[in-house]
């Protein structure tokens, strides 16, 4: 027998600026594009049509953020989180150079915390990822941080590193598309009529849709993704968990509340930024997802008239409607409906 | 809070003439037909291979006839069906030019008929829907009425307007793509022996196979067309409705219908027109749907000596096999089995 | 009504030497390369980067070579095995000339062999299939063996012809796709870091990972082959077989145990034939499948330093984890949990 099967590492392989260099590259295709429709059922034109592309300024339809999102995350996994106990958080990520069919994805990350815990047993890795293109060029940068298991408990603790991490992503910093123009923007087409300067910080929109989840498409999504993580495939281990189901990657769920969300944000047609995010609690197939957001804050972009930014919140719940917000309670619990908190950036027209 | 979220149009919102340009323009590709192949088994042979496709003088393989109705279809859905009680009915469904993936395809209805109802709580929107591409040429174009529910029963009926409508598309106004030939018609590598000449009107042919449908497929098409029909769906708001189960989208069960055809109708590689349909009965995930077909006419097409047309009636039908026929009773009662009756026009190759 | 519907051949139907060419061609697109990802999870950098393709000398990323397999298997199951009893096997399956998307495929078989069963209600049939490209290039080109039913018992037997079947494609007539090297192979990029050289015969992988099927999944992959047999799709029909269920199409469970061999075999880039395969139990929808493999043989291929053969048997196991190598038991009896052995050859690089 062998051990060439890879089991993962485990907090004490990690060192503190040590970089990894992630498989599996990724020629990304409009076979990738129509499978996240029909698994989302995301309707925002932009990643819809190559002429309303054309009509924002750009070459063609680019994929989805967060189709490309989960391809770099997928990347990942193998080598960061195959033994997390837990995916604790992410923050600051950014989104830059749109992704086009045709173009190459590869991922690498660094190190750049490391703090084991109080038992001994586990520790936290923080981690950079970045997504190329074949270019070089960044798609995506984000930091995540994860609970991994220790292999040997009585291995030493390395220093503790705790990075700083921003609440949000800047405005100054955000990434817009070369050559991308709003003034044309074809609202009619794009399927609402609501402009930046619609829309108030304060303001909560219920998104009213909802949608059921089948095991069969959230495997096939997180397959697509070629994301590993063993709980979302493994319903012969599952059976012994708390409980008793695989698991829908989060990311999953995120794809379908911003796919529900274009009802009421139909406009928001590029997402910068995710300022950060939390998998309140899990999603199995059988559950039907509702999401409501809230406006956190307008913001200029400097030199524009034709779009600004806005920074929402989105919920996902599960069996439960949105109608009233469902949201934390007085002690700041979440309401026990609530499965995703996701604090992000998006561009969308201004009237100009 | 706001109401930035659309609700659909209600009864009183249409107006006679009134033209709504639907959202959300999509760009076609391969991936789209791949995922169609996935979800249907469809084998036409025309739509599965570009040699085949350019044997017959075309330039490349077009979108599945059905999969490009879905796509227009689904762009109508949230302007004109949302609200809708019924989908009473369609005619006069004509394809125009050929969809080849990278078309960009958007969509566009007018009002053509509105019809209170007795009862003054809901009234009948008649609409005619085209789809275009983008060089502004019809690739489909039908009409369909659906009862739709008031928003204010008190609202004051519009003036009754009943379009009239044809029952079915004559031959003279079919579309033939341009440069179409079926002089060098490759039976053999089509899949089946039986040409124009070989069927007569009256025959029945039992096309044989089944289907078993899942909840992930008919989602999975349902998202893929774009098409935001809640019944699909939301299994929450299901529980509380008189089936308990999420409705599978009536076109699903018109392209699985069409699959199964090939079975005995292998040449028949255009659909050309659908003159009318109905939707008898609802179909649930964990239906096995069969189906078969009877030659209503065979219709010679001027000038053209390699190939002619046929109006088809098929029928589908749900956990029955289709050796005897199941239909209408002396009563003209359908068969509690029968789901879908679907009349149709079909191209196929002559013996020339 | 009619016979237009075709319910296969059976045994009397084939002759010795005669060729039967298939329906239905297929241009394959870089959707299916996409489904196929989303449906086995495959992570093989070269199927998965155009650039790494690049980088290995090939033009663009061929599609997988299972992926090839069972689209040329879906051809042929129409007209060889709709009346089968039994797959009793294959063998000499060697893969030709890389197909990329845009290449069309068509097939043919000739019957190389014929076996009346001593009971006289049915008969063994051999074929020899081969698929090819647009060109006429050979893709794959494999013989099988299937118990068919006779029509009419009473048909006279034919002279029994049994051909002679190697026990594995010889590493000489391997297909080396032209321009391919793997001078610099980036094992990194490609998420393994065995070679050639890292591996001995008799050893044993356990691939560690796991994946439960469901019915949307299998029906879908077996459609996108365009594989008609109804075992798979059929529930109605099934509820009264000795299984009760649909049998997952046991090329989906080739191509799961492959997309799992990934870990312990991620640089075993190119599956160049497949010596042998059974299907040793029928897998269904719920069932979670594990595989482990054996390196049979080493092989060095003539004239080249940068990569060899090594000839493979991988096993796959359902709803048991495969740590302890679950195999044949001392009287020669297959594990009650194994469901696939597949004896094949993959390419790999050498250290050099």
């Amino acid at each position: 027998m062998s051990d060439k099967a890879f089991h993962g590492n485990f907090f004490e392989d990690f060192t503190l600026g040590q970089e990894i260099r992630h498989a599996t590259p990724r020629t990304v295709t409009e076979g990738d594009a129509a499978l996240y429709t029909a698994l989302t059922g995301s309707r925002f034109a932009l990643h819809s049509s190559a002429d309303f592309a054309a009509s924002l300024g750009l070459e063609e339809a680019p994929l989805d953020d967060l189709l490309v999102f989960h391809l770099v995350f997928g990347k990942s996994v193998p080598d960061i989180s195959l033994n997390a106990v837990a995916n604790l958080g992410y923050a600051e990520c950014r989104f830059g150079i749109p992704v086009y069919p045709g173009d190459t994805l590869t991922a690498y990350s660094r190190v750049i915390g490391l703090k084991q815990t109080s038992a001994g047993t586990t520790g936290i890795v923080y981690v950079q990822t970045t997504g190329v293109n074949q270019l070089g060029e960044a798609v995506l940068d984000f930091k995540r941080w994860v609970l991994v298991n220790k292999r040997d408990p009585e291995a030493p603790a390395p220093e503790t590193e705790v990075p700083e991490l921003s609440e949000a992503v800047a405005a100054g910093e955000l990434v817009l598309p070369v050559g991308l123009t709003c003034a044309g923007y074809d609202a009619e087409l794009a399927g609402s009529p609501h402009f930046w300067e619609d829309y108030a910080p304060g303001e909560r929109i219920d998104h009213g849709d909802a949608m059921t989840l089948e095991e069969a498409e959230h495997q096939m999504a997180t397959r697509l993704y070629q994301n590993t993580a063993r709980v979302h495939f493994d319903q012969l281990a599952a059976n012994d968990n708390r409980f008793g189901r695989r698991i829908v990657y989060g990311g999953h769920v995120m794809s379908l509340a911003r796919a529900l969300s274009f009802n009421g944000l139909g406009n928001a047609f590029r997402i910068a930024a995710i300022n950060g995010g939390r998998h309140v609690s899990p999603t199995f197939a059988g559950h039907t997802l509702f999401a409501w957001s809230e406006v956190l804050e307008k913001r200029e972009l400097p030199g524009r008239e034709d779009l600004g930014a806005m920074r929402l919140r989105t919920l996902a719940t599960k069996d439960r409607p949105c109608a009233d917000f469902p949201d934390k309670d007085a002690e700041g619990k979440a309401d026990p409906a609530v499965v995703l908190e996701l604090d992000y950036t998006v561009l969308i027209p201004r009237r100009g």
